[in-house]
């Protein structure tokens, strides 16, 4: 797949000029009946062919027996006939130069091998031809301004979406259709729905681009379960961003009960919905935790503009009651937003407008603002000026409901929407739908729930923050590593030293004369350390010995320890004895990299020993990364003020710890297709300044991952 | 307050005879007006009577100028005047004999100290006369069935609440009026609600007792922002309890945001938020994050009724889509629900129903349950047999609204009824009122959201396990610590040993002598601590050596110790030099004791250093606690696993460690009036069978908390 190629194609599924149904059936309750009954009622305005083996009328339309009869090449087929059939109507559309085929039909991948191979054989068709080819298994298409229908969903037994800018992809063709049914009661207007089922073809990635592509679409909602082309997902997710969409993402299948899938190969630490997160935050995605947030943020940011939201996590909330203020702090403080106390200024003017008003954050702005207008104006209006917020609430439990109360709310908030058109503003407010409809017109998305109004405000800030810049990750190019490489810690050091990890001063000595040698060169203290291909662990095999001071203590420990490995590990290859510079002191980080199979290399650090081992606490992102996000990444950490001077510690030298990550996720990188995990265990990081230093490390080849893990 | 005067008296407030309005006004805007305007309008069968110094008729009713002139003793006063005439219109009720009074004025404590006073002369009047009083500054009180209403709120305007067994209690006005709106649009009816604004006499404790014993209440909706008595909010909850209605609270003013009060005394490890928490718990109390969820809960609770409410984590979760069964599966997960495979049994009679389902969990049912309400039945029935889940979510997002799917689901359901009365089944579904009122009426809450109903259900089964035979902790006799036991960390150790708290082997020596004499009998190695009242931080004037191991090092070190501190701490009264056994390895935790102003001593154990500093790994519950709940306190701590053996560490004695917290929480019960803090810092927990150990030890006197801390 080209790179350019994602989502090409598509605009067939949704704007066609004509369109076959093979298997198309006068019993509406079938698969083949349903889009024909639909394209009829919802007033599909181009050609419709029912294809089937009879002939005569289907649903009062003239049927052919195939595509070859048709009295042109229809752009778009829809496939719903038994499993059995569809690889022949694949082929004849593929022949007759149809654009884009929908395959409703179950019955391939899912279940089992033999569907798989014949799904397999679907998918050459499209790739052979150029046909682009949804599902099978799937819920199909809607082009909602052509009223192009190439689904079954019962979303659209009672109605046809309302046209709007919103797009909906999604793989789970019933979550796409229950999406499509939530965002038609949230009021919101679709352009496309995509579905892509067992993706054969046309994947997630592709249902992603084609609507970044789309003029009619504003803002993307995507249900994703999986992904099969990692590097294909990171295109369309660069294609919306560069379109200016918010591109935002439900990924369903996230916990252990959730995820049929197998643990992914990056291990436990980094489990592959952490791989998917990385994945998402680095592409610019914004991922929501839930379906009903998929439709509040999507709604929000519809309504509002992505360029209206900007990054931060400040926000000031607005009430005519104290305690819906406090309901609204705790809320928002739970979605990790603060509520920074409003400068003197803005509470001055707060004050003037109501001397009883509690000025601070939350603003209790009084039953005074149900009087008159121009005081929720001037509240809202010094609010708005007040840089020391990212985004403002206005809660209201009552007020659009009361025809006096609402006018004066319409007026004030068109003031402010005039004195103020970037401004985010988000009413958490109940309100009549004709209202609620006005208030969106002048770019207020309005939210009912107190909690869904603070998880969205702290959604679309979070998006903002976004790194808008970003800048394509370097091209590093591959380069196999050597299996001398992989023979002992001594060798992975070396060539990870060479990568401009830093590792303490350390030579493998085959003698006591070589190890004082060594010693002489770079003074004591030193660590003593087996080497050798068949000792993985050390330690258990007394292989390791801590602060050599003296040249005889050398000699001493020197022979005590291949004495010990000899009686340990009898059968040991021995390639000498490590002699290292000893660390003393400093923090203790893990740092990691592992390759995803969908997503390729990824960097892992967290601190050392319980923190990742407990309290999970470790950050993830693709490799590469520069010394920027590798920074970014160690701040992350809840850990982050070990290393930051908390409670008196001396601050850590968290530069030199980020540069050793930026280092590491490069020779990721360029080793991918040799090295398949790198961990570094510790870095010990000392003071401000004095540097980090990798003091083991190993590398697990390509080939034991396939073969050796678990 | 006499423990079983909780809640008495206030019957009058929902069922009086007659009802007296101070403040009574034809204008129906005025908090005077509309009370008045809602007891006409719903139909309050007692007597009614305005008081007006003017006389004449008020909204058609009679006026009369005074409680004096009326021609019966109203059981109930509503007073709805200024705050300057509201002393005068209180005490000439309490003279008159009436049996509770509501005070819907505001301009009380909320105004500053002149407000203060005269609210705390009201609250003498209550006090002496045995006169209940509401308020001031509150919504007031609603009885349902009896159609009392002493309120203003807005909620009533549209409509009076339905008829139904959820009680409602809120400090604040606005939420309680607020919840009571959320109730009628969720379907829940109302036995009566209660807000307690200011609380002169009346508090969020009276509240709950009087739904607790009231026969037309089952389930207890909260708000609370505040207690002003621990013990009273204490026997409030075991009434509750011992009555089997479930008290479901929402806290409000969580957040450092949403919190107006100043950090409590309990420290910032152990904030007013944690310690309410621990509060709510140990009473039996629900607590819920958010008003929808309030609302969730109640209406689940008194659906399902609590009898129907097991402990435990775990569901089984069913759905006629994959799709649908990963959010749900993804959703529990996320509240904490784990969704265990079902039997092989129960998976054997799924597929035996249909044999193309998913009968792991969660169920897919496949489309098949929509034809056939006997295979929906089939697989309720197999899974509801099924032990390994404690409760059941179904799932449908359509089948309610097509008359044809909801016959068969309801035929389904009601035969599921009939074989398990006593299961817990939640259905996660949209469905019309009068279905959802049938599904009610059967026992089966129905939430519509995916989120909301996991939540739900965890609160549900989290609720199940509180402990249901909790016994009153035993009494324990308040007794003085002398002052000396204050001195040094020795005399600190030494009164907390004679409480049971493990302590090592030590003894203050007054000379190098004696300190030779304390270390032949203890055996080495030892460790030496300079004791003095006047050093807090040992360590820092050199006052600290650990590891003598004979006793030339330790004449040595006894004298260097003696003189590092002679040179850092010149003035420093010297008492000795503690000599004590050295305890090497371990676990360390933290302990501590601290008194809250509100619910006096708190006991907290945690893992020491920068889990409890970073990750605010602490647990924390009312003292004093037995061995079991201190056992169930490390359980709780993320970091347990430390103790138990993570990763192949020696599994620690944690029975000697909650032996000590025990010990520790009755000792801070026994001296509560004399020691506000007492901090164990380590204790030491050796491995499985060894013991545990206190190496450092503080107590802090009562008086220096009240002067001494921030």
């Amino acid at each position: 797949m080209q790179a350019t190629q994602v989502g090409h194609g598509l605009d067939a599924l949704f704007k066609p000029r004509s369109i076959a149904i093979f298997g198309a059936s006068d019993d509406v309750t079938k698969i083949g009946g349903r889009p024909l009954q639909f394209l009829q009622k919802y007033g599909y305005a181009g050609g419709i062919y029912p294809i089937n083996r009879k002939g005569g009328l289907v649903q009062s339309l003239q049927a052919y027996a195939s595509v070859a009869e048709l009295p042109e090449v229809p752009e778009l087929a829809v496939i719903a006939v038994p499993p059995a059939g569809v690889l022949d109507a694949v082929q004849d559309c593929a022949q007759r130069g149809v654009k884009a085929a929908v395959i409703l039909s179950a019955g391939f991948s899912e279940m089992g091998e033999e569907g798989s191979r014949l799904q397999a054989r679907i998918g050459e068709v499209a790739r052979a031809s150029g046909m682009r080819i949804v599902g099978p298994n799937c819920l199909g298409a809607i082009g909602v301004p052509d009223k192009s229908i190439a689904t079954f969903s019962v979303a659209l037994e009672s109605s046809f979406p309302a046209a709007g800018s919103v797009g909906i992809v999604s793989q789970s063709g019933n979550l796409g259709s229950f999406t499509l049914r939530l965002a038609g009661e949230r009021g919101l207007g679709v352009s496309r729905m995509l579905t892509t089922g067992n993706e054969c073809d046309v994947d997630i990635a592709d249902a992603i681009a084609s609507l970044a592509a789309d003029p009619g679409t504003s803002v993307i909602l995507c249900c994703m379960e999986t992904c099969r082309d990692g590097a294909k997902l990171m295109l369309a997710m660069a294609m919306a961003r560069e379109a200016g969409k918010p591109l935002v993402v439900l990924k369903v299948g996230v916990s252990e009960a959730g995820s049929a899938a197998a643990a992914s190969h990056t291990g436990a630490l980094a489990g592959s919905d952490a791989v998917f997160d990385a994945v998402l935050r680095q592409g610019g995605a914004l991922r929501v935790p839930s379906i009903e947030l998929l439709l509040e943020v999507g709604h929000a940011l519809s309504v509002a503009g992505p360029a209206r939201v900007p990054g931060g996590h400040r926000v000031a909330v607005l009430t005519a009651s104290g305690g819906f203020g406090v309901l609204l702090a705790d809320a928002a403080s739970a979605q990790g937003l603060a509520l920074p106390k409003l400068a003197a200024q803005t509470q001055a003017r707060i004050v003037a407008a109501v001397p009883f008003a509690a000025p601070s954050n939350p603003v209790d702005m009084t039953a005074q603002v149900s009087s008159r207008p121009e005081v929720l104006a001037q509240m809202l209006d010094a609010v708005a000026r007040d840089d020391s917020c990212d985004a403002l609430i206005l809660q209201s439990a009552n007020a659009f409901h009361v025809p006096r109360l609402r006018d004066v709310f319409l007026e004030a908030l068109a003031q402010v929407r005039k004195d103020h058109p970037a401004r985010l503003i988000l009413l958490c407010a109940r309100a009549p739908e004709d209202v609620r409809a006005r208030l969106n017109a002048m770019g207020f998305p309005v939210v009912e729930g107190i909690d869904a109004a603070c998880a969205t405000v702290a959604a679309l800030l979070r998006f903002g923050a976004r790194d808008a810049a970003r800048i394509a990750a370097p091209a590093i190019a591959r380069a196999p590593l050597g299996a001398a490489a992989f023979a002992t810690e001594a060798s992975a050091k070396a060539v990870l030293a060479e990568a401009g990890l830093p590792v303490p001063r350390e030579a493998v000595a085959r003698s006591v004369d070589e190890a004082l040698a060594a010693a002489r060169e770079m003074g004591f203290p030193l660590v003593l350390k087996i080497v050798s291909p068949d000792i993985a662990h050390k330690t258990e095999v007394g292989g390791v010995f801590v602060g050599v001071r003296s040249e005889a203590q050398l000699r001493e420990e020197y022979g005590q320890l291949l004495a010990r490995v000899a009686s340990k590990a009898p059968g040991a290859r021995i390639a000498g004895v490590l002699v290292a510079q000893m660390v003393q002191g400093g923090v203790e980080l893990i740092l990691g990299a592992r390759k995803d199979p969908v997503f390729g290399p990824m960097v892992m650090a967290g601190l050392g020993g319980i923190f990742a081992e407990i309290f999970k606490d470790v950050a993830l992102q693709p490799a590469p990364v520069d010394e920027a996000q590798a920074t970014a990444m160690l701040r992350s950490l809840k850990a982050f003020p070990l290393l930051d001077g908390a409670r008196g510690r001396p601050k850590a030298d968290v530069q030199a710890a980020a540069r050793a990550i930026a280092a590491l996720s490069r020779f990721a990188v360029r080793h991918a297709d040799s090295v398949c995990e790198i961990d570094i265990n510790p870095l010990v990081v000392l003071e401000q300044g004095r540097g980090a230093h990798a003091l083991d490390a190993l590398l697990v080849p390509e080939e034991h991952a396939v073969k050796g893990k678990q």
